[in-house]
């Protein structure tokens, strides 16, 4: 049934598409594209509670004139019996575009893409993946740095229960970026390592030589039991005022929020020059427009 | 206190009103109409959940340029004291121009058009009408033969707690088809036979007889205990394979969805030809558009 | 962090800017602003439940032009650990210009609004003010009586408890306005007496002396016990045909809705010629817009 593109993680795209997504970003920052969906309609289905992923699509799809319809569905009720697979192709019979998906189960947004005669987004299912994120990292990366090949990044802390991180190492990877993983065991477990992916067990010792560091929150809502004492969380892994001096002066700073002061960042790191959570969040809004606008009105300077 | 017009149930319409809705429906497979709701603003109550008949509305909605607004209100505290009918006094104030009410309880949209001095449209008030889903399913029919007039179509199933059946019996009996109603008497009681509505309690011996057959949803959720086995009812009722291969090649079949498969049909029914539930749902927005116009614009060229 | 204007309470606008945004409520009734708003990003958080002044708001939004999302957080599930600041930080990095906030906590939304890269208005804030209730209610006072300086508004009934109320009592104190609380302590503590603000314990002696009667729900979600029974508070405050026949013939009254029949009033205010209900909800919407026109787009004619 499915014939359009979704984008379920960021190896759906390739180097090239991802290229041309952040070249149509940038276009944004000066293009007024109120009419580019025009006519398109789409459907927010927010399983999981989200403010800033929910607003920030729904942001991206009114500025393109998209009609934009925003569903909060409780499982049980949604179905009457019904597959998720049959509202599916019941949305597109409707005329409904696009779908964007956030689930807590993993493997959610896949099964729906695959029945889907539309664009599916997923916007994060449970620990697997949360492209359009990813995309936003990205772009704030190339942003500072240009070409990301060989750019060392760090991605640290709960990387097993993180979406962002796995979409970010699937994103990097294609960029040609050496990543290096940061955490204990049981938030990175051994089986991570691969080509351009290296592990680490502890922060200290590559501080000095990354060009930007990813923190991330705990993912508790996603585990029953917390694996490492906070104290010993803080004293391996914080981003703290210490830490932050040990860092390359032009190194960035990144964190896909909502961040937990005390925990994974002090304050200190609010105020530092290569802070760049607010450009993350700014680059949000244009990267999924222009995700928007390459799945349904193609890439005219691609050969596919 | 009301003024305009309201569709409750689909004999608040005249066979010429809904031929000219019909019509307008059919306007818009090519029509653009995006300003013909200018300045309309719709309010869409959902008491009980729905995602395809909000997309529905919220979509026909957009695309004519209303204001659209869409809530979800808990009974409790939508009122603070304050009775509905007061509710509706308050949104025409507001200068609401259009209510879409679907509610648990029947009777409940017409209270409200009662007091409200605007168009009320039901989308569903528990077993009693479902007038816009009537409305697609006859536009449906009307696509396939042409005039309904002496047309045979069968319902089958849970008549009794079916909206559905209910807007669709009032409406294809102003277009002089003829009706069969399917069923046990437990979900079609003796009292439904009218002159032009018929009662079998069979499916089998009607099957060769049938220009269309409507299958329905047990409505679970409304009443306590299910009044046949499951198996006794697979085996009277249930549209498959064997069955399939009885009906007349010409025959469409349709459902209100969400259907169970392996309940009121099975897979097969999914495959065959004339399967029209994709039809369905495409018109559903297309007539909901149309039936906003006809309220809100008129129809120029009826006699009132 | 903050550097746009906000409006929490009523006592944030000085007259003149009050008086600026009557004139544009004015304008809107004949003017169509569909782009003054073009590019401006709202967001409604109502942590409260709502229908009028959520509706009202999402109307005034869309009849502007803006892009208008509206959100029903759960507290707990809002910040995952991040404070409601943090929130409306990432909010503003998005590129949200304006926040309408309803919460249950007094103070709530000054705390966003300390935070908040844009304009935060207040729509409602536990017991605490309801500026744009008052704007509203001003309005309608000033479309009857012109200036209201030395004009005498009664407010009546639960003042300690009511938003409306204490918004109210900030607005018409700018105007010059003689105003007169009635009510019983537990609902009117004797602090509430300042310049220009009398108390009365009963309704019957001032009946005669006024321009305009504001009353007010018993706000029963706010306290634990009903401090005067049902009977005494009717028989001392109802406003019923009998104490109607004691008003001055062009005095006005007002509710801020829901009202509860059989409490504060009885069905013959309801047919009252001087009750203004319809009007003040009517000029809800418009008064909204122009508040939104005001803080985004500023008052040319005033000198700041």
């Amino acid at each position: 049934m499915r014939t359009r593109r979704s984008v379920i993680d960021l190896d759906d795209l390739t180097a090239s598409e991802m290229t041309y997504i952040f070249e149509r970003t940038a276009d944004f920052e000066h293009e007024k594209p109120d009419r580019l969906l025009d006519d398109v309609a789409c459907v927010n289905m927010f399983f999981e509670n989200s403010t800033r992923t929910m607003t920030s699509f729904a942001l991206a799809e009114q500025r393109l004139g998209a009609n934009a319809i925003t569903l909060w569905p409780k499982e049980s009720s949604l179905q009457k019996g019904e597959t998720i697979e049959d509202t599916a192709i019941t949305l597109a019979a409707m005329g409904i575009n696009v779908l964007v998906i956030r689930h807590s189960e993993e493997g959610y947004p896949r099964r729906v893409a695959l029945a889907f005669d539309g664009h599916v987004i997923n916007a994060g299912d449970g620990t697997h993946a949360h492209p359009t994120q990813g995309l936003l990292d990205i772009y704030t990366m190339r942003q500072e740095f240009g070409e990301l090949s060989g750019r060392r990044i760090a991605i640290v802390g709960d990387i097993l229960h993180s979406r962002v991180a796995h979409s970010n190492i699937a994103g990097l990877r294609s960029f040609g970026a050496e990543i290096t993983l940061v955490g204990p065991p049981a938030f990175l477990p051994d089986d991570y390592a691969q080509p351009h992916v290296k592990i680490e067990r502890d922060l200290d010792p590559i501080l000095g030589d990354v060009d930007a560091i990813m923190l991330l929150r705990i993912q508790r809502e996603r585990f029953a039991d917390m694996p490492i004492s906070d104290e010993e969380y803080i004293a391996r892994y914080r981003l703290d005022s210490r830490r932050l001096k040990r860092m390359r002066p032009e190194a960035i700073i990144m964190h896909p929020g909502p961040y937990h002061r005390g925990v994974e960042l002090d304050d200190s790191v609010l105020d530092y020059a290569g802070w760049r959570y607010a450009s993350q969040v700014m680059h949000g809004v244009r990267v999924r427009m222009a995700l928007l606008d390459f799945l349904v009105n193609g890439a005219p300077a691609l050969v596919a």
